[in-house]
């Protein structure tokens, strides 16, 4: 039974990650070799030569096209041989496998399933990281975990509690009541914490961005993009100027703080997977030093969920066929979860699921 | 085929591994979490969440209760769950399995198997380390092998003319007539060696504590208690002073000395196990060097041992289906071998085997 | 399907590294012990005891004999036990099984098979490695592929222009002709590049040995000899002072250089090998430095091909199945691989392919 679908572009680098040179990568067990053409578009060719298999990522770019580090056979962008040595013609089912592939959101995304089905319109939403207004950083991790565990861990901030008890968690999380919604392609989480004192991450960022220390109101808004990508609308602002907003309007938010917490998670295996987070915000747009400390702050809290993610996967290998049950605060995680079942069943029997489940992009 | 019986009390720490922490320890291929409640009783839980399966190590104490690190769920020390997350009811299927535990003579014993089978009673009498008349100390080291080399190891010292030729072995041990016997629970190896010149080790122990360097009596009686615990009675008297006595009735050691190897080896895996030793002495009670030295000495010979059986396991494993045959040396572990197969066999059978041996405690 | 022939002699040690003290290798997948006697022949017994399966070369040795370094059986040379502790008499059946060996161009070698089979004539011929008129030195290096890799990888020596590019590689011997024939036991691929400017390797040498700095005949003739043994007969001399003879009849190199690069490569495991190699000169014989020089660079290029050879083999392990397709260059492989392959199958099926490829040494 697959973990993922393969029907989907996943984030595969970061843009300044690739350049013009070879990066292996294995996304959804398939390894692959990225580079970049002269004019710098992507090109994403299955990483071992069509003669010997030789990893094509060991050979060496010459222009567009790549030569392999073993016999010298060359392939274009297309994973067509060009090239053969001592001999004139070059067989014609010379060829490796060449992925569509594309930049958007300053993530280079792979398309590792059925190329006929490859829309660009597609891609997750994760405008945040390079729309005027917003600003941030963020980084690439590798967990030794299903990345689904990771969805899991995103979908319940129940967890900062008793994970991140030391920063951003606080009672305040766990306790407050929340709202879970879902459509065909996403799910969310709502959770407002109202007159609250804020933890002392966002009591810093309030005062330091606005020169306010007293309660706030606090949300937590986790959107689910089916099958990997969550963003996390998240922020504080003064207690009762109405940054809560009522049904499905958003409120004023002009007195508080407000960032987006975007997370998009590609299985590397079916128990591995890169992670690509990025924390952006809509304050203090220019000060270096508030992005720098965001992004390690972040980064110290995601290194707490790794370990525990890695256990959890251990855990998991050495329970097979446990039975698990799900709490209160596992209602976004469940959706979640159903919404990439779908999309894993869809693949197996795509006559009665394409119909069931429309991919279609984003309104 | 199992290699181990789970009904049995196997010793899973030292007594000062155990404080109000968690610490978490694989046994019989159970992972299992072990603390001590306020009042210093030890608890013993599977170390896996209900919820996630998280360990329940990675959490904390709070007061005689685990949380888990991960969502917070709460279990007391019978495993029940108190506590959920962001809901008022704990859904009463909640629990962790508890384990019987229990102290005694200086190690934390759990028992792995049925708890309505873990009497007390049959706890392995290793009373010589915590006896007034006895001094030592010990070690827990961990050796990658089926326990049952190690025992096959203690059951022949023959091994110490080969392996520990520079210490306590000599040609007087592999040459030396021995006497095996053995009842249900029990099988003894039974060697003298009269007369003789005592070892270097021997020769230092009872020239520092009896003034004596002439020639000995020297004894090793090794008596094995199934599963897993062996205790070898070793020492040297002046020779011809009676140490050895008549059938069945001990002799007079008071011109000797003498001490116990006690061993308990507690499998982890089917080829990993934790091998717990001290040595008890009876003389220079109060003279912390000697304690220091022997138990320094003690170490250095049995990471020879730890050595030959790794390698043996890996030979084993090589070797799948291969056929040992005994020599007459083999003969206390043959039957150390026999009485664990048939506690073995007895656990797959029960009714049959429960009358061929009732496990009783020591008279 | 078996990945070597047994009924061979393979390379297990240097002359230089056998010795008066136990030497364990595996050996197509047997784990060997090699000692030399007090008269300096070599002796290869399968390394596990009897008993209890400790690798005897944990034991010692003790005259001509094996002293198992746990109970202490002893072995001699011809794998019988002579001694077991505490018993008079010697269980007839105690032995381990000893294998052909002997040593030739300074190499020990040992037969895995049939020793009724174990012809002394059959040694591949190496005799440039010992020979008056030649000089050398060579290496043993492990690598982690299967043996058949490393004889693909000198069956054809396009490879230098894409792997050795920095050193011995020049488009040269890429686009060069070359001519493949074979027989029953041997294959060979012969490439002439006439009137050419050498390589940066071979200019540097004709010119240190000859003071010649023109253009030069290159020739490299690589003879596979079944089932792992490569000798490449590789140089330079003056262009057009006839070194390549007529068909069949070896010309003039006196106004040249030539070495003899040796290697021989046995099988560890059906994914591990022992590569040996050495390279042998007609030239500077006295000059050590020139032999170190060689030996040094010969070994630099020689961990590039490992680097690739290696992940050929992750990459060959991660697609199963996958259908290899010969390029042009690929004809000297090919024909090894089928020499290779017949003996293979000649011992599935002996009667049958014991016609088809009479195994006969070298005229």
């Amino acid at each position: 039974m697959a973990t993922f679908p393969l029907n989907a572009w996943y984030a595969a680098a970061y843009d300044v990650e690739l350049g013009r040179s070879l990066l292996p990568r294995t996304i959804c067990n398939q390894k692959i070799v990225f580079y970049r053409r002269e004019d710098g578009t992507p090109v994403a060719l299955e990483d071992a030569c069509w003669h010997r298999l030789l990893p094509l990522s060991m050979g060496r770019l010459e222009g567009d096209e790549v030569v392999c580090g073993y016999h010298g056979l060359v392939f274009n962008g297309s994973g067509r041989c060009t090239h053969m040595p001592s001999q004139e013609s070059v067989n014609p089912s010379a060829c490796v496998r060449a992925y569509p592939v594309l930049q958007k959101h300053r993530f280079v995304w792979v398309w590792p399933g059925d190329p006929a089905l490859a829309d660009p319109a597609l891609v997750p939403d994760l405008h945040w990281n390079d729309s005027p207004g917003w600003t941030g950083d963020g980084k690439l991790i590798h967990v030794n975990c299903d990345y689904r565990l990771v969805i899991d861990n995103l979908m319940d901030l129940t967890h900062e509690t008793f994970v991140h008890g030391g920063s951003i968690g606080d009672r305040a999380v766990a306790e407050a009541p929340f709202v879970a919604t879902h459509g065909d392609r996403f799910a969310t989480v709502t959770r407002w914490m109202e007159g609250i004192q804020p933890p002392p991450f966002w009591a810093g960022q309030i005062r330091h961005a606005r020169g306010y220390s007293g309660a706030v109101d606090r949300w937590q808004i986790i959107r689910f993009e089916a099958p990997c990508t969550v963003t996390i609308d998240v922020g504080v602002a003064e207690a009762g100027t109405g940054a809560r907003g009522s049904e499905g309007v958003p409120g004023d938010r002009s007195r508080g703080v407000n960032g987006f917490v975007l997370n998009t998670i590609t299985p590397e295996t079916d128990k591995t997977c890169h992670y690509f987070w990025a924390f952006a915000r809509n304050y203090c747009l220019h000060e270096q030093r508030v992005t720098h400390e965001l992004r390690e702050g972040v980064a110290r809290i995601f290194r707490e969920d790794e370990s525990v993610l890695e256990a959890q996967q251990r855990a998991i290998d050495d329970h097979p066929g446990y039975t698990f049950y799900n709490l209160n605060i596992d209602a976004g995680a469940m959706w979640a979860r159903r919404l990439i079942d779908r999309r894993i069943a869809a693949e197996a029997s795509p006559a009665a699921a394409g119909r069931a489940i429309p991919i279609r992009p984003a309104a």
